[in-house]
């Protein structure tokens, strides 16, 4: 029995709605709204079952789980169709550095939280807020797209889908939102259409939640 | 051949110190000083090893990685020696967890550049840099310190030495050079201080480094 709870919008629960989908699992959604009520994920009973006060959160059975690539990685040890990492260390390696590119490198710092701290606390105008999500999307990007010449073939390694993807298309939709222009990085926009082919993904896609707001 | 692009203060670097020490890796040190010559991590011939400009960065013969939690996974693979993720998928999916909490969730937020981006870009005072530093610091270890109520033994999961320690230990040193008190987080206090009984984490301390500056 799986439970994630998700939030449309959210890039890290987006990557956990692509790995769900690719195995081809039925996971209940129940949706957080991260700005609703001062934010849902701020209350019980959500708080309690993940103090980080982040999304996604996954529930198997018994286990309660955080952070998506956590997630991700167990979901691809206990149900290993369609596998996400590959066998060779050295290759799982790259994939996983090429996640945690995004996931460590770019995604925090354009979070919802510290987009209201940089407002709330510190006051910066919408402009500066906006040059603070491009900067970090645009530095992350440059980084990844030198990467990408070296590994890609469809995929962000070779021609399997791998974790890299899962993280790598959340980020796009992303940098789309936040008007980034992507000509600078072919390699980056050839991988992103290439998995937008496959229904996991584009199915993923935060307009397509039943908790999604136009 | 193992070689590690190091920077004594980087937390990052400092994990993957660790989990050399603990593995009994001999691994030849090259540091990059974040800030001489306006950052080395920013020109050649650094940049081209990491296009992140980031450290730290392991060669190992032809395989060239970045990322300190793929490094970490990575040597694990490849030195079984002294495992640092449990075999037990979910026991695993708790340790990463812990690991991102601390690698995604606060890390990021307070890395060189994000700081010399609020002070250069946004000019937000000292007191405020110190009280962004402080905020996500404080913000990670509530979340990380329920967490370890339910996970921790002598170490953060259970008694074995895991890499959600390695991610601890390094993020500790940065609290407590940020002047956070920690009498909130008793969990949190005691791994540490287990932790820094063994030589693997203690010689991997930052003012131990060849590179260190007092």
């Amino acid at each position: 029995m799986l439970t994630l709870y998700t939030y449309w919008r959210s890039s890290a629960a987006y990557r956990v709605r692509i790995a769900l989908a690719l195995k081809g699992l039925d996971a209940t959604q129940i949706p957080v709204h991260l700005l609703k009520d001062g934010g849902q994920q701020r209350a019980e009973p959500y708080k309690a079952l993940n103090p980080a006060q982040l999304v996604p959160t996954l529930q198997h059975d018994a286990l309660t789980l955080n952070q998506s690539l956590a997630i991700i990685e167990y979901l691809d040890a206990v149900y290993p169709q369609q596998p996400l990492l590959p066998k060779d260390p050295a290759t799982a390696a790259v994939v996983r550095a090429l996640a945690l590119d995004i996931a460590c490198d770019i995604h925090p710092l354009n979070n919802l939280r510290v987009l209201q701290y940089l407002t709330s606390t510190l006051g910066v105008s919408e402009q500066q807020k906006t040059d603070w999500i491009q900067h970090w999307l645009r530095q992350g990007f440059a980084a990844l797209e030198q990467r990408l010449a070296l590994t890609a073939g469809q995929y962000c390694v070779g021609d399997q889908v791998t974790l890299a993807d899962l993280c790598l298309v959340p980020q796009v939709y992303n940098a789309l939102r936040f008007a980034v222009d992507l000509t600078p990085y072919p390699q980056i926009q050839k991988v992103y259409q290439h998995c937008l082919l496959l229904p996991a993904f584009s199915n993923a896609a935060p307009e397509q939640q039943p908790d999604a707001q136009n």
